[in-house]
């Protein structure tokens, strides 16, 4: 058996090429003492993996060169020697850009595939799905009739945050860039305001006129230009939930939020969400949004593309704004 | 009688400038019903006085083109026709840059000049001691053995805030600019750490040196590329309380902090100190700093010009760094 794996080769300046990944087909070998073997069914293609490409650590290490790269993926047990794991089980965990994964026991997580598809336990239901819950609800705090705005607001995270902005009873306005993002977001999510920042001239004045009372809870996504304009239509005690900065991490040097001091006198705080520190408190969330998806108060949308090897072009896709919703690689069943 | 009085001629662009100011010397009238007139002593000299001068709301208004420029006052009632007040009651207020002051009697603070001397109610005993009271205790919420960063730390409300947190058992760090301004906070106030920054060619690397543990707590009076090297460094779960951005001010497009992200990985929270939030609990903080300026645990430094003519002067010694402690003009009385 041949798994084929997509290896860090070299850190990437600005967006990842594909010559920055080498494309191996390695033969498998058997399970050693605790190690499972898992047939890779999809891998999670996130905004997190062009940090971890380059070197040093942010909130985790980055990848070595050399190692395969870093993925969330979902699969299915076919070699077992660990006595918890046996043959036939569905696991999520890090399993890397590859077809196969050998991976210690101990690092895998089980899904139950007859109550949600394999797929959903990499997004609403794994750790964007977490991210969007606890960033939201733990960090923001929100109360019903607050307006609460989204950047990147198409994306998976995104989307999960202002629907469950509006579970909450909160106004829900969302920022993304192109039309079809944004008919998404007001003919499909209903959302209260949808403004597509790639055909406005002057966002500040675009918040300022459909937020005339200020944004409660702005939840960011994407920094730069799309930052400095919430930061300047902030309502009093606002919180300012930073989840990523997908504007910036193919930059060589970060574009700080110049209006930061809007901020103070909001009376507003700035904070992250690492959904790391809340998997102790999973269950809890996953049944919320298992609760909200079969009632049909959360609409769940995946993109998926069918191959391995179009890995380096989906991690791209990202970056230049090609998806909308969830976006994972599928390995096809040979 | 006459009033000499600085109104606000022009808006400056960069640095503030004596061509922007109106010196005018104008005669006083009588009282109105409900006014008072009070003898100006001292001057307070503030760097949120150059964010008045701008066009525009922050937490105030500008100062409109035309008006006597904004200033916090001390001085002694000479004429009264509001019911509070009587001629020879020591005051503060918002009595402006003028020697004279004309002003409704609800708008005045008494002070007591048998506890303390009546400078010091515009500085460690007024606003700025209850922004470096406030800032540190109720936003940054230090406990004994945590790290306290300060910058602009020979500033009034800087070494306020440093001596503060080593009354509450931090450890104390101060940024400042200048070997008298270090000498001062390492041979006068005994802080553990002192960088300063004018001859310190990284200075992200001059903390981690000092404080390898990270900063628990950072208090910025300055902003730029000291906040930009202070947010390399913070430990886990640090707050970061924006009280100013002196390197600022004067810049038209503000150095935003690049490094935010880093917020996010350390768990921390960024967030600022707006004094006017506090005024109902002020008799608390200054029963406080009464206390420890009688016990000698605090040491208060003024830094005082003995002339309304130097005012523009001293409004710029506060963003060239010429300054330690707190900055006053005092009314020599004729």
């Amino acid at each position: 058996m041949w798994n084929t794996r997509y290896v860090l080769d070299s850190r990437p300046i600005g967006l990842a090429t594909e010559a920055n990944f080498r494309r191996e087909e390695v033969s498998l070998r058997e399970p050693g003492e605790g190690e499972v073997l898992v047939r890779v069914h999809y891998i999670s293609v996130d905004p997190a993996m062009r940090g971890w490409m380059n070197e040093g650590t942010t909130y985790v290490p980055g990848v070595e060169l050399g190692a395969v790269m870093r993925a969330f993926a979902a699969g299915e047990i076919i070699d077992s020697r660990h006595p918890n794991w046996k043959v036939g089980q569905m696991v999520t965990g890090l399993l890397g850009v590859q077809t196969y994964a050998m991976i210690n026991g101990e690092y895998l997580t089980e899904v139950d595939i007859n109550s949600a598809p394999l797929s959903w336990y990499l997004g609403v239901l794994g750790m964007p799905g977490l991210t969007a819950y606890f960033g939201l609800l733990d960090k923001g705090n929100p109360k019903p009739g607050e307006t609460v705005l989204v950047s990147g607001a198409a994306g998976m995270v995104g989307s999960l945050v202002g629907q469950i902005a509006r579970i909450k009873g909160c106004r829900v306005a969302g920022i993304a860039g192109g039309d079809d993002k944004c008919a998404f977001l007001k003919n499909e999510l209903k959302w209260d305001v949808v403004i597509n920042y790639k055909s406005t001239s002057d966002l500040p004045a675009a918040l300022k006129e459909h937020l005339p009372d200020g944004i409660n809870i702005f939840f960011d996504n994407v920094g730069g230009n799309i930052l400095d304009a919430a930061l300047t239509n902030l309502g009093r005690g606002c919180r300012i939930i930073i989840c990523g900065a997908i504007s910036q991490y193919n930059n060589k040097t970060i574009q700080g939020p110049s209006n930061y001091m809007k901020i103070i006198t909001a009376r507003g705080t700035l904070t992250g969400i690492i959904v790391l520190d809340y998997f102790d408190k999973a269950a809890e969330a996953l049944n919320d949004l298992s609760g909200w998806l079969r009632e049909g108060k959360i609409i769940y949308k995946e993109h998926i593309i069918p191959s391995i090897d179009q890995f380096p072009f989906a991690l791209n896709l990202l970056f230049t704004g090609g998806n909308i919703g969830k976006l994972l690689l599928r390995i096809p069943i040979e």
